[in-house]
C-alpha cells in the first residue's frame, strides 16, 4: 500500500504540474507560450499522461479514479500484483488526490511571477480546473461522461491488441480526448485532476484570484465516475 | 458475423464520435479549440482513426467500406480468421455504416449546447460530413480517388513492412492525408464516415441546420470506393 | 533492377504527392489548410516521407538521391541485397526523378481547381519546387548541405541504434530538419524532390504560372548531393 | 575517453544545431517559419532532442550537464561500459559544451543572411541562449529546477517501464517540459545547450547582436545543475 501512494502521488504530481503548466502558459500574461493554442494545450496534457504513466507505472499509473474505479468495474487487476481490495481502492483514491494538489502547487511555483501579475480571475482558476464554455450542468455532465468513457473504454482495449507504444498510446488517447471532445468543459476527464487543483487555488496566495466555482465542482466529479464506470461494465460486451 | 458487427459498429461509432468532435470543437462558436486550425483537425481525425483501430482490432478495424473494398480486391482476408464472403462484406459495410451514424449522434451530444447556439447551416453540415471549398464534382472526385488510394494502398504496404507502430502507423497516414490531400474537399475518404454522419444530420432535431447536401453526397462515397478498389488491384504488383 | 525502378518510383511519388499537397493546402487560395501554418507543413513533409518509406521498404526507400549517393560514400549496401553498383546507382537516380515528378503531377490533379483560380505566379511554383526567401545562391548552397548532411548522418546512425520506431524515425527526423532548418530555403534536402516537381511545374498546362526559376534549380541539387556525401564519409568516424 | 568525447561532441552540436535552428526559424525575419509558435519550437527542440540521442546513443547521449551529475547522484553508469569516474564526468561535460558551442555555429551559418538581416539584439540573442520573461533571478532558478528535475527524474524512470520507443521518448518528454513548463524562462534545462550558443553569441561577428547577458546566464546553469541532482537522489526513493 505504500508502494500505491509513493508511485500514485507522484505519477498524478507529474502529470497536473505539467498540465496545470501548459495551460499556465497558454493563458496567462507574458509567457512564452502565450497564445499557444489548444493543440499545444491537447500535446502538452497528453505528455503530462506520458510523462506520469513512466512515473507510476510500477502501481498501473492509474493516476485518475476514473480509470481506478472502472478498472473494478471491468473485473480485472488494479496492477500486475494488485488485486482490487476496498483497502487498495482508498490508497489509489488518496493518492490521486493528494499528488494532483501537489502537482498544482508546483505549477504555481514554476509560474509565480506570471500569476502574481495575472490580474484576471478566470483565467487564474482556468490554469487550475475545469470549467464550461456554456454552462449547463446536465449537458456539461453528459460530455464528462462521454469523454471519460472514450478514455477508460479504450484504455481498457489497449490490453486485447499488440503495440509496442506502451505509455504513448494512453498519451495519445488524451490528446485524442482533448482536441475532440475538449471544447465545451475542457476534459476534466479525471476527479483527481480537477479537485486537487482547485483545492490548491482555493487555499494559495494568489494576488486577484477569485473563487473557486465550487457550484460547478461535482460535474468533473460525478461524469468522469459515471463515464469510467460505464466503460468498464462495457467492456465485458468485448 | 456477430463479432463483426459488434467491433466494427464500436470501432466506427469511436472514430466519428472523435472525428465529428474535433471539427465541432474547431468551428462551432464558443469551444474551447474554436479557430484551434487544420493541423488540429487533422490530429483529431488521425487520432480518432487510433482509438477506433484499438477498439476493433479483433476484426481487423476496418471502420470504412473504402478498406474493406479494397481489401477484397487485393485478394487478402478481411482479418485473421475472416475470409471474404458476401456475407462478411455486408455485415462490414453494414456495422460500419451504423457505427459512424451512431458515432455523430454522440459528437452531436458531447456539443448539444454549441450546436443549439449555432446559427451558420454551412457550420453546423460542416461538423458532419464533407464538402468541397470549390464545388467541381468530377475534381471533387478525382481528390477523393487519389487521397483514398493513398490510404488503402499504404495500408497495405505496411504489411510487408516490419515497424512496432501497430494501430499508430494507420493514425498518422490520416494525418498525413489530411494535411496534404484534405484541402479541397475535406477528406472523406470513407463512404460510412461520410453518409453516416450525413444522415444523422438529416434526423437530428437541430435549430438552424439547413439541408444536407444530398446532391454532393454521391461524391464522398463513389470517390473513396474507387480509389480503395484500384489500391487493391495496384497492390498486386508490389 | 525493375524492382528498384518499382518500388522507387512508387514511393517517391507518394513522397512529392503528400509533399506537393501540404503546400498546396497551406497556400494556394480557398483550401481547406489555407495559413495552416509551417508546422502543418513540416508534419505534411514528414509524413509524407514516412508514407512514402512503407510503399518502397523493399528496396530501402532511398526516395532520394542524396541518401543514394550518401549510402554508397558510407559504404554500405543500398538495401538489403542490394548490392552498391553503378548500374543500381542510375536505377535508383531515374527513378526518384520519374517518381517525384509523377508525385508532383498528381499533386496537381489533386489540387486541380485551387490551382485554376490562383493568380500569384509564386505561389503556384512554391508548391513545386523549393525557393530562398533572401536570395544568395552561396549561403542557400551551404544551408542545404547543412540540412543534408543532418538527414543522411543521423539515418546512418539509425543502424546502430536499437528502436522500434521504423519508417516513424525517418519521418520525425524530416519534421525536425524542416522545422529547424527549413526556415532560409524551404529544405529541398533531396535533389529529385525539387528537380522533378520543377519539371512537372514547367510542363503542366497552370494558368498564370510564371518562370521555373531555373537559376536556383542547381542549389537543391548541388547541396543535397554535397551534404549527403559529406554525411556518408563523416560515417567512417563513427 | 575519446568515444565519449566524439559521441557527445557530435551530438550535443545536433542539439543546438537543430535547437538553435528552430528559434532562428520562428524568431529572425523573413524565414518561412517566422511566427510558426510556440509548439513549432517545442517540437523543435523536442526532435532536436531525438536526432541527437541517435547519434550519441553509444556512450548514452547524455547531451547535458544536468543528465550527467543526475546519473552519477543516482548511483546508476553513464552508459552500458562507462561507469562513473572523475576522469568521464570531465569528459562528458567539456564534450557537452564544446559540442553545445559548434551546433550554435552551424545554426548561425545556416541562417546567416536572417542573421545578417535582423536589427533586434534581443531577437538575436534568443537564437542563441534562453532568457526569463519576467525577470527574477530566484523564482527563474525555481523554474529552471523544477523543469530540469522533470527531464532527469523521468528520463531515470525510462530504465523501469518496458516501451519500444528508444529516443522518442526523451524526445517526448521534451516537448513536454517545454511546452508545459518553458513559458517562464524558455526551459534552458541544461547548463552546456545554454553556456555554449551563448558563448558563441559573443564570438561570432553578428551585425546588431547586443551584450550576451551575462548577468543572467548562472540561471540556467545553476538550476538545471541542481534539478538533475535532486531527481538523482529522488530515484533512489523508487
Amino acid at each position: 500500500m505504500a508502494t500505491i501512494f509513493l508511485y500514485e502521488i507522484a505519477g498524478t504530481a507529474m502529470l497536473t504540474l505539467l498540465g496545470g503548466g501548459v495551460v499556465a502558459n497558454a493563458i496567462l500574461g507574458k509567457t512564452k507560450g502565450n497564445g499557444g493554442g489548444w493543440l499545444m494545450i491537447n500535446f502538452g496534457w497528453g505528455l503530462a499522461v506520458f510523462a506520469g504513466v513512466y512515473v507510476a507505472y510500477k502501481t498501473g499509473a492509474h493516476l485518475n479514479p476514473a480509470v481506478t474505479l472502472g478498472l473494478a468495474a471491468s473485473g480485472g487487476d488494479y496492477a500486475e500484483g494488485i488485486p482490487v481490495t476496498f483497502g487498495n481502492t482508498i490508497a489509489y483514491l488518496l493518492a490521486e488526490l493528494i499528488g494532483a494538489f501537489l502537482g498544482a502547487v508546483l505549477a504555481w511555483m514554476a509560474y509565480k511571477t506570471h500569476y502574481d501579475q495575472e490580474t484576471d480571475p478566470g483565467t487564474i482558476l482556468g490554469t487550475f480546473s475545469t470549467g464550461p464554455e456554456i454552462r449547463s450542468h446536465g449537458w456539461n455532465f453528459v460530455t464528462e461522461v462521454i469523454a471519460t468513457f472514450v478514455l477508460v473504454f479504450v484504455i481498457i482495449m489497449f490490453g486485447s491488441t499488440p503495440s509496442g507504444l506502451g505509455p504513448l498510446a494512453v498519451a495519445l488517447l488524451v490528446v485524442s480526448i482533448g482536441a475532440s471532445l475538449g471544447g465545451p468543459t475542457g476534459y476534466a476527464i479525471n476527479p483527481a485532476r480537477d479537485l486537487g487543483p482547485r483545492l490548491a487555488h482555493a487555499v494559495l496566495p494568489i494576488p486577484h484570484k477569485g473563487g473557486s466555482d465550487w457550484g460547478y465542482s461535482w460535474v468533473p466529479i460525478a461524469g468522469p465516475i459515471v463515464g469510467g464506470v460505464l466503460a468498464g461494465l462495457a467492456s465485458f460486451a468485448f
